[in-house]
């Protein structure tokens, strides 16, 4: 760290604050393990030890002493330099986020949310809605609660607030103008790109077995090519696939499926984005709120920026599909590139989010992302949600949902108190879009040299943009910075046309 | 936990208990994952998560408030229970046991164990005692110093106070005599074998290769046979074998070689034994001192009992081996039942003590438990290690050391300050012995049910005498109430004669 004078209430904030980050470290290695690893009977003993390391972190956290702390570092801010400025910003900002709330409220919430995600468990198996109404409209009301709270603290709108705490300074205001402008593109696009497909046939799953050893190894080799570094990293299994861990140890996740190698393929691309990231960020902050990654979208954007943006581009198809063939034995019209790209190119209407493609996917978001400004307004009650995203279903996506298992219940994420979160996908998929798109322009020989494996051009550019520069500046800044202009729709518009239209 | 009335200021310690072994839970599953699975990159994170787990831990530890509520708890402490009052003895120890080193003192080791046993990586490589000599005695001189200062407040002698850290009540005066009474019987009897070995003839090895993945199954096989619970455990692989893990998700390892099963199987069931115990633990003492396993000879007592009382005996190999074949599709001589016994009952004098047989071992632990306390006692300088270790070799194994890597160098132990553990390893085979007579004569058919691979007899006659008893008795209480006698060699003398002499 650099060696300007340092009044001695940031250099104890530092302390705080890494031993903050270590305990987090020690809570990121314990949910890994509990997803990857831990057999059933662990799982009451490991709710209770991140519970008590929850506990002790808070109490660093919110804690006088660090009231005190950061009110005496300020006063001294014209010695900091500009990493240690943002350092201690990030700092506040965790503080008075965490402060806002005591601890009755916390507890409170936290049942709450046990009690309704157990209800949702229910609900979603028998497609009854009912069964979780109650305990989500008591959810809702406390989610309310603390997004008035923060929202009064940092002097924004409750909705702010709450997007806030995934995307910090992500506001409403401006992200209504580029989502209400997808929302009018895409259902016409959609439109267009579905004929088209019809036009040119379906393509032809190949035939597998596909051993889970051999598509793993697969993966580990184009993690290797995108430039995941394994001496600080792996690759294991989880039901529902995340990059967790450490930036000196990511540990990303996936499933099998050994009748279909192409979802655990890119499974694992878009995971090795997320991970390039974390591995990428600046090694002298680490352990320091500035040290981490900025927020959702942007974290989003560096997996979608490889799955969807690179790995599904005729480039790199045309570098992976030959290693892939001679992987599984594959042969025929099956593992012909033009059939594989109409596999990974395929768009259709359907239920649910997490399995849709890339053109439907930000519908599914727009959906939600209105609804959840909706409910935290006030402005819809919960027990009209099926009324509600029906009809938003049928108006967006243009299908008629059959259930509430394939409708308003497919999704944890509000049944566990997490509204604010939705937006980050799609921002994040407008992110890659405008990012590669600016990648290229600096360095035009990035498609041709994919189709050679050689990612080198694309991640150095990227952690010199992105990955280095942990939280020095917002996400607004950041792509300011990196691309000449704020989030705009147009990138990922113009790319959505050059893959899924005829020229 | 009972419903007896509590003063408040032992409620108030339980709940700092709980907090320190739920911090205590976290540190080993980290330990487990650095040992299994974590990447090189990883490592100076995680020993810094480490030493921030450990400092907290130690603060909840030491602090002046658990010395009040201690105070405060033992004025009410007829209003405890049998469990409670252990506890609180327990808590007791614990925290006198960490506040006799104070903090400065503590780094100052924790440098020189590090310098140490750096030093020893090079010295063992180069086998050249000369590189090690000066850091091994600084360190064993802070070592003597933790022995004096611990010993005054427990009113110990130095070495007593070593020992009893992992061998809580164990006496140098007591162990004395049992181990010179084996140091008097082995070395005749080792040349008895010896003779009665060499007249039978050499065992032959199975053929293999013997994939990996193939003995992984046949551990996992045999450790459901033993009753390990898989729903709170697991078996992987590390490079130095260890049972670690909490109580409710206990993580084995091994280590394979393709070229020979038959070390890994028996490593597998040593850890299994290990796992039993801690599986067993009292359930309604978790997380609380009296709860947590007796003392490493106990330790090992049931780790020995599984491997070399039961699993290498004729009546499980008779079991076992049918199995074994089938999964190796072994035939042949070497697939023979009395081949395969000679196999697992090899006796040589050989300079490794990893590497020894059960006739030997105690040798080796003999010479080294003699060595420590001299060192201790300030009547052995560490410059005069390697002539007294290579004297005392000829005198009790009967073969010259080659050189320091096969002698003085070969253990870590004394090299990162611990000195008082090795001889927890002898008692822990002689309790083995004397257990598993007293188990077998209490229910005669358990050797019997082992041919039929069934332990249910033999793991509750465990439960009940030792595993679930937890810290609530002293190592020799415990003892004498599941065997009727203190600890003695006999037992452990007639298990050889009868295992390694013709009837």
């Amino acid at each position: 760290m650099p060696d300007a004078p340092l009044s001695d209430a940031y250099h104890n904030l530092e302390a705080r604050f890494r031993r903050i980050a270590l305990l987090g470290e020690a809570e990121a290695v314990l949910h890994w393990d509990y997803a990857a690893v831990m057999p059933t009977g662990g799982a009451e003993a490991r709710s209770e030890q991140l519970a008590e390391l929850k506990a002790i972190s808070h109490g660093l956290l919110v804690g006088a002493e660090t009231s005190d702390l950061i009110a005496a570092a300020k006063q001294n801010i014209t010695n900091l330099d500009a990493w240690q400025a943002a350092n201690l910003r990030e700092i506040e900002r965790l503080h008075r986020r965490s402060s806002a709330l005591d601890e009755a409220f916390v507890t409170k919430q936290s049942r709450a949310v046990s009690t309704c995600e157990q209800a949702w468990r229910r609900a979603r198996a028998e497609s009854d809605f009912s069964i979780v109404a109650k305990p989500l409209e008591e959810l809702t009301e406390l989610v309310r609660e603390e997004a008035t709270r923060i929202g009064e603290v940092f002097g924004l709108d409750p909705y702010d607030a709450l997007l806030d705490s995934y995307e910090p300074g992500g506001r409403a205001a401006n992200i209504d103008p580029v989502l209400d402008d997808l929302a009018a593109y895409l259902p016409g696009f959609l439109e267009d790109v579905l004929e088209y497909q019809a036009s040119r046939g379906p393509a032809i799953m190949p035939e597998g077995p596909f051993p889970e050893e051999t598509q793993r190894a697969l993966g580990i080799r184009f993690m290797g090519v995108l430039g995941f570094d394994f001496e600080r990293g792996r690759l294991d299994v989880s039901h529902h696939p995340f990059c967790g861990g450490v930036p000196d140890d990511v540990r990303i996740t996936t499933r099998y499926d050994e009748n279909d190698f192409t979802s655990a393929l890119m499974g694992v691309l878009h995971e090795t984005g997320h991970a390039l990231y974390e591995q990428g960020l600046p090694q002298e902050w680490r352990l320091q709120p500035v040290g981490s990654a900025l927020g959702m979208s942007i974290h989003e954007s560096q997996s979608l920026l490889m799955e969807m943006q690179v790995c599904r581009s005729p480039q790199f198809i045309s570098f992976a599909l030959p290693i892939i063939r001679e992987t599984f034995g594959g042969s025929g019209p099956a593992w012909e590139p033009d059939n594989i790209l109409k596999l990974y190119h395929k768009v259709e209407r359907s239920y649910i989010r997490v399995d849709a493609d890339e053109v439907t996917y930000p519908l599914h978001v727009i959906l939600r992302y209105r609804l959840e400004k909706d409910i935290i307004a006030g402005k819809l009650a919960t027990n009209d949600l099926p009324e509600a995203w029906n009809a938003a279903f049928k108006e967006l996506i243009g299908i008629d949902v059959p259930d509430d298992a394939q409708g308003c219940l497919q999704d944890l994420h509000w049944y566990d108190g997490d509204l604010g979160y939705f937006p980050t996908y799609t921002l994040g998929a407008m992110t890659a879009a405008q990012l590669y798109q600016a990648a290229c322009a600096a360095h035009p020989d990035i498609p041709a040299s994919i189709t050679r494996g050689d990612f080198s051009v694309l991640l150095t550019w990227l952690r010199d943009n992105i990955h280095g520069n942990g939280r020095l500046l917002s996400g607004a800044e950041l792509l300011t910075r990196a691309t000449g202009r704020p989030l705009e729709a147009a990138p990922f518009k113009s790319h959505l046309k050059a893959r899924y239209l005829p020229d």
